[in-house]
């Protein structure tokens, strides 16, 4: 890794999520640029990277390399300065507003290619739809990029919709906010015996009652199956005071989410024990 | 079965569930009495029972016999009558109202006790925390019984929340209903080939403008998991516009919900062909 994991996500999520994978194996190289891939004559690819905090060189022979590493948007090839469209030197992403229109107010982007948008398919749909019944619709619904729902299918999967506790503690302030959480023992698990030391739940509200629900944050089987309705109740405003009125599905792991009572704030142990 | 496959929720989804197991070869005697069980000399329980449309009695052997005809509650041997506490003869059950009062208006019945609750661990619990939170704490709030959602743990799981659309048409009416469906084909279901000609979702919404959303059935894998979330934005009294402007997480089966676009109305086809 470049950088950090899941870098834009929650933090404590991200931490969650590789400590579960490195506890099952997976070895991680974090602030390691690859320099070089050559192929042995075994078959192996050896692979060169640089330590940037020590600057320096190691090696590792592996059966197979993917590159999960980004991508930038074709708009060099564009021409659009001559347009009048900015765009971010470094990203090459079109820079866009609220409306998503660009500099120029008659061209507007949408998708991955506007500049600071989640780089989601169902993002890019919507943010179409919305432009469109907007431009010929007669409506002025933006899109709210601050409640996509998305998923990390990671093994242990994670879903999140709203912000993250960095976020909230940034917008609202500490003293603003109330962050509910539980780890938890999915079912399945249960019977298997399996390691359940990730599986959590976060919910980052506002402090002042009713407690408008800022963020969801689930780390489990199935997380992005669990994520997407809550992502309804987060869109139609949900409270704490709601959520706690949910009756919940038992048994599920979606239950966990509904039964949040311990804050963080508060010190108490977040361990569920039972039903 | 004597009566009918999943008495008191939508009928159309329950025929899709039994239909489905149908098809991966579970056989259903409908309208069937158990009169005899019986130890044949191989070990193996030979059931009789008698088929109530012809009057006609059949037998089988089988390895295996699991009763599941429901429960009676232990009310007979409580002497409830002699507190003038009510019960309903058949079910054996307490009549109790809003407020979970017995006909004594001091004494209290919650749970698979009290006559018309759902029988599920959830809607108990929440309905003991409500009242004792009327009784202790001040407040007023009833217990919600028409959004208890709930999850049917067949080979495909099928979850609901709300009104099924009979019960939607018997309160508002047909002319007041707008019931949005779709089938819909699960991505590891189209790795594996599987046959996906039951997994189907039914929205039942409030016809007029924004469409308040009464009930929700999702037939699929991990139904549970799915529908929990939805049951939030239903408290919330999420409308179908809501849906529609929830972001999708992609792929997931749960982001079909968000899609539904197809109304029975219509007459169009209600088949997902795609991402
Ligand atoms: C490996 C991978 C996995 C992903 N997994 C997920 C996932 O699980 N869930 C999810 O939600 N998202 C996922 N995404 C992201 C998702 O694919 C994108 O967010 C989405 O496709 C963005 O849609 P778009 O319309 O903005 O861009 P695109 O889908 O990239 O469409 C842009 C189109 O423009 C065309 N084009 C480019 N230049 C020109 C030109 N000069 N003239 C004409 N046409 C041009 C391209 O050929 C392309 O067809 C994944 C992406 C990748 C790469
Ligand atoms: C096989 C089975 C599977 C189920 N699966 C699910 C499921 O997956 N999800 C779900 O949500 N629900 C499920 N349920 C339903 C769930 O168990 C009940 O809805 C729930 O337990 C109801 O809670 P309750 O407190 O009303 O009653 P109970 O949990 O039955 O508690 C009643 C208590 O009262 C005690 N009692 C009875 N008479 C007396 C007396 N005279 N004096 C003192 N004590 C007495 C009993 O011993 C019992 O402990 C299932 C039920 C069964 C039978």
């Amino acid at each position: 890794m470049r950088s950090i994991p899941l870098r834009g996500f929650d933090q404590q999520m991200s931490s969650l999520v590789t400590e579960h994978m490195e506890s099952h194996g997976t070895q991680f190289l974090r602030g390691c640029i690859l320099s070089r891939v050559r192929r042995l004559p075994d078959g192996q690819l050896q692979v060169t990277w640089e330590d940037q905090a020590s600057g320096k060189e190691d090696t590792g022979a592996f059966d197979t390399v993917l590159w999960a590493i980004g991508r930038v948007p074709q708009t060099r090839s564009l021409n659009l300065e001559k347009a009048g469209v900015d765009t971010n030197p470094d990203s090459q992403k079109i820079l866009v507003d609220a409306r998503e229109a660009t500099s120029v107010p008659h061209i507007y982007a949408i998708g991955d290619v506007a500049e600071g948008r989640p780089e989601l398919t169902p993002t890019a749909i919507m943010a179409g739809k919305l432009l469109a019944q907007r431009l010929f619709g007669g409506s002025s619904d933006l899109m709210d990029y601050d409640n996509v729902p998305t998923t990390v299918f990671t093994p242990l999967e994670y879903g999140c919709v709203g912000l993250s506790e960095e976020e909230a503690v940034a917008r609202h302030g500490q003293e603003h906010v109330e962050v509910y959480h539980a780890y938890y023992k999915p079912l399945e698990f249960t019977v298997a015996e399996r390691d359940a030391s990730q599986c959590y739940i976060k919910m980052v509200c506002l402090r002042e009652p009713p407690q408008l629900v800022l963020g969801l944050h689930f780390l489990g089987p199935n997380a992005g199956e669990v994520t997407q309705g809550f992502a309804l109740g987060i869109k139609c405003r949900a409270s704490y005071a709601q959520v706690m009125r949910t009756v919940g599905i038992h048994p599920t792991c979606s239950e966990e989410v509904v039964k949040v009572r311990i804050s963080k704030r508060s010190g108490l142990n977040p361990t569920v024990t039972g039903c």
